[in-house]
């Protein structure tokens, strides 16, 4: 391992600390793994023997340890940020922390917030979001929950009128929550005026037994995220005040009559998704960045067949299929960090046009926000996998963190927006640009101005003429631009002719071209990854932030992610004649020169992304390489191993075998 | 449900029992599932909640009680092969059927038969089948272990010299087994004989606790499988009798001779894995089948978005992207399915030859079914995670049982030979085919003929001129055909010019070009695959053995495996001018074409795989699809519920939240 380090070309300690906000924040995230590791609740050595219950219980402990900490002031806020990720042990809190609370200060009055503000602030009663249903998903208006006013007690009668209404999947609802903001369609004498929020107290307080009329529990066992109780909820004509209904913008009076919210409310919680999302495209990167360093690590470590017996084996990192696996997962992660890095710049930039009552930059924020909730989560849950694949048998260990890693991850793909969805509106955003500009009005900014001349676009051929030619981020931009733009137009064509002329953006129409639409958009979120990538090196150069062998590897890296990508999909580029199959073969070469050149740079830059060994909790992926010692260790504390007879001994397997003389 | 299964346009009972092996025997399924579902361990309602022991304890029970359900003849030894596959719960016992026995009967002299298969097969001792090492895998002449043979006492010393040779996987070896096959290199007077199979008790009868010189235990939790008390072993100088060495090929004497095993050996060892393989390709058309029959039914009963409130939502199956998702899935199930038949076909064909002392056919069939282990398992195990996400948030509940389906096959990838191990094996037969035609010398039989005129291959042009043409599957055969020749010359062009003219099969040159000989061996087994499944339909048909309706559907699922896939990877076949970005855009559209044709087959084709329920196990993928009401009971049962107030209430949350009054 030691000799892997010395190979790498750049500083790899200089760019961790540029990834991690810096210096003192890197030095900061470990002292917290140190200090997290020293706590009975932050102590992972039992994590992967837990049972649910257990995960259960230790997810609660570890976040109100956390709690405690920052109470007692060992901790700042900040600090606590970071130690919910290192302690990694998502549990019955996180949508208290990362819903309710943050609901109640959107959408709750004044007087709202000074009644529960203070109490969800200090532990004294702990609430979820509920809005999902059994039934009902994506659609948000197809809810089916009601909360009826009833003028005379001035209360809402809130009720759950199908089996399929029934609440389903907010974490912390199962066993934890004593109130939950619910998501519910508004009647008021007889009218529908469509989903708002309602807080409701679903356990009493004093025995955290379900209120009447509330049936509720946790939805069982899943894929990962066991530490979460997620939960089911349904309500018989539960009764709550007026004052319940979250009145911040749209309100109902006493009497009964509704004041609906102002028109900017609609802006304000699109700017949140835009915010949320690109937190999710930072997050994906990380997520990967923790398959890849385990994966890439043991590669290094890892030896797999000689020419002959007794030879020292090859490290599995030097055949050129293993690199191809792992290698661009690297740059992926890499991409998808500065990616979400720029996301939160934009974000930035946005809030500040914002107070001056600029909302322009907000529809392609939005748009672009979408795809790329789907596209980064999609190539981290792909990439966590193919990560876990490379590594073999010990993949499959839990003690290799890998499976955990990648089961906590993947739900990612679906909540917070499904992925097809969310690439949708993409889409959508794209050919209302390509339409837009048809029709000959102002159009495509930022990332879509190519549909202000898709048609010139399309005319465009690849300039590259030599397989050198392919390292430069202009002439890989060209190609991903010109493939969206291609693709804009093509199912703009289709979803004119499909409904005669009009391009209709529900219906038939739409839902039988979803395959070319969720192409085009994926296409342009790649477009836009790989570009934002090269302009974030190219900044970071001509800034001077980093050094020249330093930018020299994220180079590499940003070559990688697009000759890897245009190899794959080379279809997509050859269709209309843009690339010619020598341009291909070119694209292919260069990228297993690529390949090549980063192999000396593997492990550094594995080891850049900062991710200390508390947190990656792996035998494989330990940054001292010592996996197979580790190995063992951990497989030796295995509750299986408790006695050495094991647990079927008595009941099951000494009836059978009926105690002899030995064989 | 009972609306999609009406569409259908054939019988789906017929092609279930074609399926399932003729009507006697899918009718006997359904018996056998009713059966097991009345036992204790073959009841699984709580299955989903079981912690690590209580799982290892219920396979062992199961294994047992199907044993058990044999002694007392109240099914045939036929019906347990079968009875296993549909408890579903893979224990402690798994290698001792599936590798114990086995070896004993294959690699066994009759005396040592004689002493050890009447215990074996009682149940007296279990065994299990001990290669893979801590740190050694696939190069199986890299292992560790040594067996040094001492002429004074007439023993073999067994020995783990290194932590990395440490024993490491085999199933049931943790806590189950009693004796083990090991693996180990033969040494006599200092001279290394490499890797033979030795008998090593590893367990006292009396107390099971290792016998001295042994360390042996559970490796831990995994991914899946967690029935299965995969272990690991060490020896320390532990000494066996020579009788203990497996002595019907390779033989020592007494006074420490080696004696060589006869050189057909090596063919039936071939043989062996070849039946092996063909096992694994049909496995893995029936596990995808079983992901992809909860996720067609799921997608056929719910319901996403309307174009207003109020009205009823939108089936998924609908939209063209989840008909995109899951059809051509639905169509990879029958293609390996098909394959695997045909694969068990070849093999007993073969057998017929070998018993006439002719080996011809057996290198292409090894070669072949080497890369179709690969693909069809890679095609599984992404298929069975496709299907899961295609569920949306109800696909990550494992009471939906796609996750434990999925993690309990993944290990698929990689066990029984690593599937990038296994494409090499093809792509090197490949390309040592075309050397040899090159050379002017008789080569490639069957599948691989086209290396007989590759050169000419490569001038061929595709024949399609209109969408229509793409449902010929002679023109289908011809793409996948081209590609695999293309790739074939130029990968050996590569390998030959890397190493000045001369092609080694090993070594740096080799192992620098594996990411293209892997795509290579790729797209001959697609190739394979789909013109056996083209080839199987056709004779279905000639033969009259199903309707005309039954035909036309498979025909369609035949056209949906080709255009999918050629959609997808198009760039192969543009790449050197076979096809035009028109013949694309044609198949592209004649792809659509298929899925909507086959849209209202979808239920059908899934009802067809006769999986029942008691199979299946999912809340999401109920024949009846009553999948809501399914959920909500399921997750009611789950341990957390156990009480209302929850297993963190008195020691956790109580303390925090200080009873009060209600808020």
């Amino acid at each position: 391992m030691i000799t892997e380090r010395n190979r790498a070309s750049f500083d790899t300690k200089g760019l961790a600390e540029h990834l991690n906000g810096g210096r003192e924040k890197l030095k900061r995230l470990g002292e917290l793994a140190d200090l997290l590791h020293q706590q009975d609740w932050g102590n992972k050595s039992q994590r992967y023997y837990l049972n649910r219950q257990d995960t259960y219980e230790g997810a609660l402990k570890a976040a109100l340890g956390i709690w405690d900490l920052i109470r007692k002031k060992v901790i700042t806020m900040e600090d606590a940020m970071e130690a919910r990720k290192l302690v990694d042990f998502p549990g019955g809190l996180e949508l208290h922390i990362g819903m309710f609370i943050p609901t109640l200060l959107s959408q709750a009055s004044p007087d709202q917030q000074a009644e529960w503000l203070p109490k969800a602030l200090g532990l004294k009663l702990i609430g979820t979001y509920a809005q999902t249903e059994l039934g009902h998903g994506t659609f948000v208006r197809g809810l089916q929950t009601t909360a009826t006013y009833d003028p005379q007690s001035q209360e809402f009668v809130i009720h759950t009128p199908t089996l399929a209404a029934t609440k389903w999947w907010p974490g912390g609802l199962g066993k934890t929550s004593t109130h939950v903001v619910a998501m519910a369609r508004l009647f008021i004498k007889g009218k529908d005026y469509g989903p708002h929020s309602f807080v409701v107290p679903i356990r009493d307080m004093a025995t955290h037994l379900p209120l009447p009329g509330i049936k509720v529990g946790d939805i069982g066992p899943k894929f990962g995220y066991n530490g979460v109780d997620n939960g089911f909820l349904s309500f018989n004509h539960v009764r709550v005040a007026r004052e319940n209904m979250l009145m911040r913008f749209s309100k109902v009076t006493e009497d009964g009559k509704y004041v609906p919210p102002p028109p900017s409310n609609q802006k304000a919680s699109y700017a949140t998704m835009v915010y949320v999302r690109a937190t999710i495209v930072e997050g994906a990167g990380w997520a990967l960045a923790r398959s890849v360093t385990i994966a890439v690590r043991y590669a290094a470590v890892r030896r797999q067949t000689a020419a002959h017996a007794g030879e020292l084996e090859v490290q599995v990192l030097d055949y050129q299929n293993t690199a191809a696996d792992l290698l661009p997962l690297l740059a992926a992660s890499y991409a998808l960090i500065f990616m979400g890095k720029a996301g939160m710049a934009m974000y930035t930039e946005f809030e500040q046009d914002r107070d001056r009552g600029n909302f322009e930059k907000l529809p392609e924020l939005h748009a672009v926000l979408s795809g790329m909730k789907a596209v980064s989560t999609t190539i981290a849950s792909d990439g966590m996998e193919a990560a876990r694949r490379a590594c073999g048998g010990h993949g499959y260990s839990l003690l290799s963190g890998l499976p955990t890693t990648f089961t906590h991850y993947v739900q990612n793909v679906t909540w917070e927006g499904d992925n097809n969805v969310m690439l949708l509106q993409t889409a959508r955003y794209l050919v209302k640009q390509l339409l837009a500009a048809r029709a000959g009005k102002a159009s495509g900014v930022g990332s879509a101005d190519y549909t202000n001349n898709a048609e010139a676009e399309l005319r465009q051929r690849c300039a590259v003429a030599s397989s050198r030619d392919w390292l430069d981020p202009a002439l890989q931009s060209a190609a991903f631009r010109h493939r969206s733009a291609r693709l804009c137009v093509a199912v703009t064509d289709l979803l004119a002719s499909a409904s005669g002329g009009k391009v209709a953006f529900e219906g038939p129409a739409w839902n039988s071209n979803t395959v070319d639409l969720i192409r085009l958009a994926r296409a342009h979120c790649y477009f836009v990854l790989h570009s934002t990538f090269a302009d974030s090196v190219q900044r970071l150069s001509d800034e001077g932030t980093l050094p020249a062998p330093t930018i020299a590897a994220l180079s590499k890296l940003v070559s990688l992610f697009a000759l890897s990508t245009i190899s794959r999909e080379a279809g997509d580029l050859l269709e209309d004649g843009y690339m010619s199959g020598q341009q291909v073969e070119w694209a292919r070469r260069q990228y297993y020169g690529v390949l090549r050149a980063l192999r000396p740079d593997a492990v550094g830059l594995a080891d850049a992304f900062g991710l200390s060994d508390y947190l990656l909790n792996s035998a494989l992926g330990r940054a001292d390489g010592d996996v197979y010692r580790a190995l063992l260790a951990a497989a030796q504390a295995s509750p299986l191993n408790t006695t050495e007879e094991g647990p079927a001994w008595d009941g099951v397997l000494k009836p059978l075998l009926k105690p002899r003389a030995r064989l």
